[in-house]
């Protein structure tokens, strides 16, 4: 099979949009040009509405654990308490990010494909008055988990705690209102719902959140909040930009308000009931509880079939990428990816796909029945 | 004029090769997927040509700043004493970062325009025992300035301390051994000699390097050379790379290996010598010394005429972007860059542009004397 058909059915990064891939040819300018300056913040000012917040928006160059590493870097001090709610890899990551910085790090784990009860928050908060600040993620992809951050950011307001959420996996695919849920830090980043590669950071700040950092006497440099806060003064960044990535972003902003907010977390809520109903006509078992059944990744368990083997055929047959598990779960489940550049019909192939793989390790289903189920969703 | 017409002069970014571009436009891929890991592998393997040295390349999605942080956050702890060369902006932000990291900078200040003398250093380290690293800007980019790497290279394994060199604006187009000059720790960035956007840092570290990496405390996670290491035996990086760049790595790689890295370095000494020859003629004041003169920058003295003017002409008029003065020399001085994708025909178009935008902001000379003594360098 070529290189070329490549069908990204993972969580990130997910295929580029043709648009954006055209915007990101556009020639080299200097970074320090007025018209990139023009362009960045005019791009800058529309991404406020992707995270729903009245707030300035930065950019930095770099993965979106850059970005998380941003908000523990500038947030935290050696000493202090917080408390990460850890719901897989992505929840694991931030608290190894914050005892990396010295802070006193409480988890409030639950069992992987579950996500955080706001009461065990609650609980959490009461039992321990020195925590500071609440780390938390939207849509965990490692379990495919998306975790109430309205739920969780009352009770982080009630007890006058800062609120970090990353938002790298969902935002844009889920609503998530930075301002009216509290949220003090919100993440993203550009392979997710964006439709962009990866490379790109965002990340808004609270002016609660801003006094934490200004106080803050961590060394930080490239990671540091308050450089790209003045450079925002001088609508530039503080460091060399992502020029390209840049381009790629203002496009990306642009198709998501062309398409409207609303009709893309609507359309992933369909692609995941679309893939949903297939899985349960299939009867394969769910690894996430139903509850917290995330809008961008499905997880399957295996159990019954070897989920590296549908993943080999996928790949091989099709060209369709699934995700594997990660951590211990390597091997046990395997994930569908349904964010981005994608829409219902990608679901259909995909649900057609992964029947013919399962027929082929042997398992038992009435073949037509994953896509008929999805169908059914579709036509409402 | 269309905004597609735009000939960057500048030092970085540089123009984007096409077949770059082209490489960069493949659909994205899984970052864990076995062609990626066999891609990125090859391609930093490559990288070690590049570099000049026997030791592994890692590479961060950022820009090149993240690469110097990344150099001083995981070799110096608080209280340490090191040595900044200073010759410009980017030696400045050299000691900004180590200073932002606690340590106890000694600065070796220069004129700007001047390079360092190798006897100056060997004065520095004679003076000061503790001294436990020094810091280096090959190409300071905004002073003109090329620093002999080699001559301070030795100096600095005569006294047994470590050797960093930033090397953002001139790997590719200057000669730089690494193994052989003594280097500790390089680095360098996309977006100048490898004809890419701007977006990633490559870094290599000595063994000796190593040993102050791994006995480090300092708090760091996205810039832990450990991790990239350590990535680096399960053939991958340790946070989602930027996947379109390392694309065009690895074409950036091929492309100056066909060429020859040896042709590469001659052309840009080529491409300084026509510039500066055409400096010389139109009698504009060079504003670097001249045994410093870098092959990828030549920065010239205004006085007699506004840069400012000259600079807006050349865009306006060419859309040709030269570079203004940072910092103090802002309005004082405009530079031309000739780096990356680039040849001789560039550098007689700009000038021949030039000697127009001079004409018009009334300096006096010979019209086409500096294209003629361009041409004379080129026919040797």
């Amino acid at each position: 099979m070529s290189f070329e058909h490549i069908h990204l059915r993972i969580p990130g990064p997910t295929p580029v949009a043709p648009r954006i891939q055209r915007a990101m040819n556009r020639p080299m300018v200097g970074h320090r040009s007025g018209e990139f300056s023009k362009m960045l913040m005019e791009t800058l000012e529309r991404a406020k509405r992707l995270f729903q917040t009245e707030q300035d928006i930065m950019v930095v160059s770099g993965s979106g654990t850059a970005g998380l590493e941003m908000a523990v870097a500038n947030l935290v001090t050696p000493g202090d308490t917080v408390l990460v709610l850890v719901t897989g890899v992505f929840g694991d990551r931030f608290a190894k990010i914050a005892a990396a910085y010295g802070a006193n790090v409480k988890r409030l784990d639950v069992e992987w494909g579950m996500g955080i009860d706001p009461d065990a928050v609650q609980e959490a908060l009461t039992a321990d008055p020195a925590i500071k600040a609440v780390f938390a993620t939207q849509s965990e992809t490692s379990t495919g988990v998306a975790n109430d951050i309205e739920g969780i950011g009352k009770v982080v307001r009630e007890f006058g705690k800062l609120f970090v959420v990353d938002a790298v996996s969902s935002l844009g695919a889920m609503e998530l209102k930075m301002d009216e849920w509290g949220v003090d830090i919100c993440v993203t980043g550009s392979q997710k719902a964006l439709m962009l590669p990866p490379g790109l950071a965002l990340i808004a700040v609270s002016e609660l959140a801003w006094k934490a950092i200004d106080a803050n006497q961590n060394p930080r440099f490239y990671l540091d909040l308050r450089a790209y806060k003045k450079s925002l003064k001088d609508q530039t960044t503080p460091y060399t930009p992502a020029v390209s990535l840049i381009y790629g972003l203002a496009e990306s902003l642009a198709m998501l308000e062309e398409v409207g907010y609303e009709n893309s977390f609507r359309r992933h809520l369909l692609m995941r009931d679309m893939v949903r109903a297939a899985v349960k006509a299939l009867r394969l078992p769910f690894f996430t509880e139903e509850t917290y059944a995330s809008p961008t990744v499905t997880a399957v368990n295996g159990g019954g079939f070897d989920p590296e083997a549908v993943r080999k055929i996928m790949r091989q047959e099709f060209g369709i990428v699934l995700a594997g598990g990660q951590q211990h779960l390597k091997g046990k489940i395997f994930r569908i990816g349904h964010m981005g550049y994608m829409t219902p019909l990608e679901m259909l192939s995909t649900i057609a796909a992964l029947e013919v793989a399962l027929k082929k390790v042997g398992w038992e289903f009435e073949l037509g029945s994953g896509v008929r189920a999805a169908q059914e969703v579709l036509l409402g």
